[in-house]
C-alpha cells in the first residue's frame, strides 16, 4: 500500500512545517515577547482551580475569555470566536467560506499552507516596493479571481510594515468576500485599528493573538466580527478547541493589562533603538517597523546568519520569503544590545 | 451583504456543537474520569518551568511528550503524532485523505461532523441489533463505496461495547484506504489493543486519548501508527498545535502511570457495580460495556433524564442517536450509589 498515493492531491506537494531547535542564548527569531505576560505567582494563582479539575473537559464556549475580551475590545462575546492560535481561526475560515483565498506576498505563510492543506485555491499578489499594498494589482485580482477570503497581516509579518489604510479600506469595499485583516502585531502600532471599521463593513473579520505579547505558550488567538460569521465559523470549530489552562490564564492576563501595556511599552521603545542603531551599521538596511520585529537587508545573509548564531543570537532567516533579509525580533534590552553588538562586530570586519 | 449565502454549501446545513451547562452535584454525562490523572500538587510542580515561560512558543514537535507516549506503548516516537485532542486527528486525517469516510451508526458524532465540515462524502452502515458491526452490510458499502477512510471506535461510544476483533480484522484486510480504530476507552477494555495489528496492516491508524482517564481538560489526543501516515498527517497539522502546558501535565502524568493504572481500575470495578445494580431495577435494560459508561435503556427517557437532573445527576439523553437511551459515566462510588438510588426510586414510583 503505497500511503502518498492514498493522500489527497493537494497534500502530496506540501511541506510540513519545519521548526530547528537551534541553541541560543539570544532568542530574536519567533517574534515572541521576551517577558510573560503574568509573573509565575500569578499564574500558579489563577490555575489553581483548574489544576484540580483537570479530568474535566474544557468549557467549549470559553465564556469568561470570551466576556474579558469582549469588555476590552467594546465589543459583545457574541463577536468574538476563540481559537487555538489564530493559526487554528486561519484554517476554521478557510473551511468556512472556501476559495479563492487572495493575499499579498511577502506575508505571513500559513494563509497559502492551510488554504493548499483544505485543497482551496489560492492566490498571491506582489507587494509593491515600499512593501505595501499594490493596491492596482490587487483590485485587478479580487476583480479576476473574486476570492471568497482575503487575508491581510497588518502590521505585515515578515515586512514589518501596517499597510495603508485607505488601500485595505478600498480592498474591503470592492471584495464580493470575506476580508480578514490580521492584527497580530497591533498592539507594537502607531497605526488605527480596523476594529471601528467592523460596524460599516459586514464583510471585515479581525485577527487578533496574544502570543505576540507574552503568551504564546498558550495558543490563544481570536477574531472579532459580526455575529453571522461568528456563528457560521463555530460550526466548523471543534468543540473544546481551547484547553482550560489556557482560558484561565489568558484570563487572567486579561483581568489587569496594565503589565502587558507596559512591556509593549518597552518593546516599541527597543524596536526604536533598534532601528536607530541598525541604521548606523554600514552594509545593513533595515526597514520600517510597526510591529515587534524589523526585517533587515544584508550581504551575505546566510553567513551573518549562521555567525550571528555562532555568537548565540538567533534570528529568522528569511531566505526563500525576502531573499537577503533577516528578521530580528525586539527582545529585552539586554539581548537586543547583544544583538548590535555582534552586527557591529561582523559588520566591521 | 448575506453571509449564509457566502459560506461553503457543506457548512450551511451544520449545526455548531452545543453543549448546555447544567448544574449538577455529580456530573455524569461527558465520559471524564472522576479523578485528575495527577494530583494539584504533582501538577503545579510540573507546571513550574512551563508558567515562567508563557511569552515561548511551545515546542512544535512535542518531542517530550511524544517520547514518553512511544516508550509506554512499545513503538517509536516517529509512530506518533499529537493533537489537540482527538478531534484535532480526526479533522487532520479526513483532510489528508479525504472521503468517502464510513462509520458505522450510532457511534461517536464528531467522524461525520467533521467530514461534513470539511466537505467530504460520508456514509453511515448501522450496527447490528446487539451493536456489533454488521459485517456484511459494512462490506458491501466498502465494495460499492471504496472509502478512504473508516473510523471504527472501539469500545464505541455510546454504546460501550466492544466491536469482535475479527470482523474489525476483516475490515481492515479488506479496505483499499486507512482503518482508523479508535481506541479512547481501551483502558477500560478486557479486549485486546489493536496495536499489536500496526505491524502486519500498513492501513491501520489507532486513535488514543489522555481525556478519559483523567486529563480532559488538556486536550491531549495522538494517532499511533506508521511513519509514512504520520509524515503525510504531519503536514496538515498546524505547527503549534498543542500547548506547552498540555504538553508539560501530560508528559508528567506519564513519566508514573501508576495513579492512573489505579483509577482506571476503580472505574472498571465501578462500571460492574452499575451494571449489576441497574440489571436489578425494573424497567431498566443496561448494555454491555467495555468503557467507563453505561448505555441503558429506560421507557420515558427524557422524563428520567429530566428527574435526574432535578435530583442532581447528569446523565446524557441520547435523544437522536439512540432513542428511548440514556448514557452514564461511572463516577466516583459516592456519585454513582447516589444515582442508582435516585434511579431506583424514579423506577419504583
Amino acid at each position: 500500500m503505497n500511503i502518498k498515493e492514498l493522500v489527497k492531491p493537494n497534500i502530496r506537494s506540501l511541506r510540513a512545517y519545519h521548526a530547528e531547535d537551534l541553541p541560543c542564548r539570544a532568542k530574536l527569531d519567533a517574534n515572541e515577547s521576551p517577558y510573560p505576560a503574568l509573573s509565575s505567582q500569578q499564574s500558579a494563582v489563577s490555575v489553581k482551580n483548574a489544576l484540580q479539575s483537570l479530568n474535566r473537559y474544557p468549557d467549549p464556549q470559553a465564556i469568561s475569555l470570551r466576556k474579558l475580551l469582549a469588555t476590552g475590545l467594546k465589543v459583545k462575546p457574541q463577536n468574538i470566536l476563540h481559537g487555538n492560535g489564530s493559526d487554528e481561526l486561519i484554517q476554521s475560515l478557510i473551511a468556512t467560506f472556501g476559495g479563492p483565498v487572495l493575499y499579498p506576498v511577502p506575508t505571513f505563510s500559513m494563509y497559502g499552507i492551510i488554504a493548499q492543506s483544505l485543497g482551496e485555491r489560492r492566490g498571491a499578489v506582489p507587494l509593491d516596493e515600499k512593501f505595501d499594498l499594490d493596491i492596482d494589482k490587487f483590485l485587478d485580482a479580487i476583480k479576476k479571481r473574486n476570492p471568497k477570503l482575503i487575508f491581510l497581516s497588518s502590521p505585515n509579518n515578515p515586512t514589518g510594515n501596517s499597510f495603508s489604510y485607505d488601500r485595505i479600506l478600498k480592498i474591503i469595499k470592492r471584495s464580493n468576500g470575506i476580508v480578514v485583516v490580521d492584527e497580530a502585531y497591533q498592539p507594537f502600532s502607531s497605526k488605527k485599528s480596523f476594529i471601528p471599521m467592523l460596524k460599516k463593513h459586514k464583510n471585515l473579520v479581525i485577527l487578533r493573538t496574544m502570543s505576540k505579547t507574552g503568551l504564546a505558550a498558550l495558543r490563544v488567538g481570536f477574531m472579532i466580527t459580526h455575529e453571522d460569521i461568528v456563528n457560521e465559523v463555530n460550526k466548523v470549530r471543534l468543540p473544546f478547541n481551547l484547553n482550560s489552562l489556557s482560558q484561565k490564564l489568558a484570563a487572567a492576563a486579561l483581568s489587569d493589562e496594565k503589565p502587558i501595556l507596559a512591556n509593549v511599552k518597552g518593546i516599541i521603545s527597543e524596536r526604536k533603538r533598534l532601528m536607530r542603531e541598525m541604521k548606523k551599521i554600514k552594509g545593513i538596511i533595515p526597514y520600517p517597523s510597526d510591529a515587534n520585529f524589523i526585517l533587515f537587508k544584508v550581504e551575505d545573509s546566510d553567513i551573518i546568519h549562521r555567525m550571528l548564531l555562532k555568537k548565540g543570537v538567533l534570528v529568522r532567516n528569511m531566505r526563500g520569503v525576502v531573499d537577503g533579509c533577516l528578521r530580528v525580533t525586539a527582545g529585552t534590552p539586554g539581548e537586543n544590545s547583544e544583538f548590535l553588538r555582534m552586527l557591529k562586530q561582523l559588520m566591521t570586519k
